[in-house]
């Protein structure tokens, strides 16, 4: 078997560059190792920025987004009790959608499957061979028959755990990472979200976070310790600390119900560099992972397929190599500011057990002062609907 | 002997206080440890806010700053050899003037001296009394002559070490401190200055300022680990280190000459709560500390005091005590922004001994997205510039 461009990964990074191609009618194989049921199952995140929307819809797979998703014109920072809205739209013209990456994961899958590009799922033993060179292949296994498929390139879109990354040999990538001393207790419940928007709540008991999927579908979060155990809290416990943690009003407001889901995840920022090896690229969680205040995962997986979509278009169309060359450094100059972002939310809006009460004094400043100043909240605008391509 | 506001301290916010007390009506006694030439002989910040020019305008004491100050339209950020201007005048309109502390000091006591105020220097065992009432009075030792002042208010200008702050009792107090595990080995020279304006330098080596007095004496400072000596640092070793740290082109345009001062001074960050009781208020370094990175502590010292007058005149002329019920809180919530400020670009300039790949990653992209964002950009510049009273 042989194809242009081998993906590794049926997650939405994967299947958008997957889509991006086809469309420009360069041929791609998607290889999953999970089945599409266990990659639709997966709860991730929700909120995406103005550029993503524009890139799904440039992929042709925006319809259902745009008739279901919740556009939203800001975000709520409350702080010990006192919120504040960042109205997006009124600050810099811009805004944010919405939509489950489930959601949007499912509309690539359709469209795809609809397209008659072939993607395999329950693909076991993926390796990846001879990228160096101009002649990279794929093996794996299905159904316990051994495949080799010939390509010209290979795209690692198979996340933080996958084996593009773990291909390289030793030495070829430099790491960065910072694991927080936390982790997010999420719950989800099919019940009206608290509010029309998220609320980002910063309280000396910890961070909290109330965000949603759809008009019927909410999605809450709690900072809890990294060792705490998901059995040790009922939904009553949940509700009972959320309410805790978020102004009055909207603790009164809360429509509480029982959870359909309930886990921990632990918060890491994590980058590799350089994303690119001969004929291999990195792209989304396999390159890198940031924490999710800010709501940036999905984002970044979507705008380094976006820019490796071009730069292999070129290839193809031109017989140009300089967006492939560019690949790396393109994508990483955006991929540290959005870690940035996500960094800085994260320290301002979470409790950490060795801040001293200068440091919980700074958190407070920052959020005095992003409120009273329009330079600021701009910022604050530009990073959460996504920084320019 | 009797006044109306008892001011200890004779550095430039004690003798602001009087000046626009003095030109307002209010009479005044300054109280100051220290000889005239003492408090002159200490070099110290450089940069003034626009509303710190605004308010020594107001005092009548601008005419020299005028005539010799430097107005600057911006500074330079450099990055491991990478240099950005940030304009404020473009950016926001305001500016910075560049203006020796020692000169503000002198021009406000040769204002003091010409109006006939009183100011006591070389005041001995000063110490404050019932200021929980409304009766309050200093006492202090002249020439071996002991002496009490009786007054209606105490201000305490009298900085970190004063006797004012020192004076309040077990638990009147939350303070909030942060020591920064590094100094500033600082020199002075009398050689025209690198460059038009000043430029902060971050590098692996550690933080370097090129920073100015005059047109003709040089400011220049390297961060340097708190153990290190005066003693082992020739000029010749500090001119070598401070070209190492910064881009080449400055590193070549560098004049050079021998050092008229040079001392290392620790970073800390400081805040004592809340700045009045009863009859007595902190203000200045009494009050707070900021890390020199940002230039703040004159500036909040200046409007500390702005306050303050406002405050007091709004007293004696309004017989309101409204201004002096609502100081501590109306200081405290500029100063915390001036301390998220002044610590921010201390922790973004500066190699932390802790900091790890990411952290040091964390520190450039700042730089990234501070010179790529004019949102971000303005932010910067709003602070620099001063925050609005």
């Amino acid at each position: 078997m042989r194809t242009k461009v081998a993906i590794i990964g049926a997650g939405p990074g994967g299947l958008l560059l997957g889509r991006l191609l086809e469309n420009a009618g360069v041929e791609t194989v998607i290889l999953e190792r999970r089945s599409q049921d266990y990659v639709l199952g997966r709860i991730r995140a929700g909120v995406l920025e103005q550029g993503t929307v524009e890139l799904l819809d440039k992929a042709g797979v925006g319809e259902k987004m745009h008739a279901e998703g919740l556009v939203h014109d800001g975000v709520e920072l409350c702080f010990d009790g006192e919120k504040h809205r960042f109205d997006f739209r009124e600050l810099i013209g811009r805004t944010v959608m919405v939509y489950g990456q489930t959601e949007v994961t499912r509309d690539l899958m359709q469209a795809r499957d609809a397209s008659g590009a072939a993607t395999i799922y329950e693909a076991e033993n993926v390796s990846i061979h001879d990228f160096g060179g101009d002649k990279p292949s794929v093996r794996y296994t299905k159904d316990g028959v051994e495949h080799e498929l010939a390509c010209d390139f290979i795209a690692g879109c198979d996340g933080y755990h996958g084996v593009a990354r773990a291909s390289l040999p030793d030495g070829a990538l430099k790491t960065f990472e910072r694991v927080y001393p936390f982790g997010w207790l999420g719950i989800l419940v099919d019940k009206p979200p608290v509010a029309d928007e998220l609320i980002y709540a910063h309280h000396a008991r910890g961070f909290a976070l109330c965000s949603m999927r759809s008009p019927t579908r909410s999605r809450y979060y709690v900072q809890v310790p990294l060792d705490e155990k998901v059995e040790e809290w009922s939904d009553d416990r949940f509700w009972d600390e959320l309410r805790r943690r978020v102004d009055e009003e909207t603790a009164d407001r809360l429509v509480t119900g029982q959870s359909i889901e309930k886990s921990i995840a632990p918060l890491r920022s994590f980058v590799a560099e350089p994303l690119r090896f001969g004929r291999l690229f990195l792209a989304g969680d396999a390159a890198h992972i940031v924490p999710p205040t800010g709501a940036k995962g999905l984002n970044l997986a979507a705008s380094d397929v976006g820019v490796l979509a071009e730069a292999l278009i070129e290839f193809y169309i031109e017989r140009s190599s300089a967006g492939i060359d560019g690949y790396s450094a393109r994508v990483l100059s955006r991929v540290w500011k959005a870690e940035r972002f996500s960094w800085w939310m994260t320290s301002i809006l979470h409790t950490f057990p060795d801040t001293d009460a200068f440091g919980r004094r700074m958190q407070r400043a920052e959020f005095d002062y992003l409120r009273g100043s329009q330079a600021a909240s701009r910022s604050l605008a530009e990073n959460y609907t996504g920084l320019p391509f």
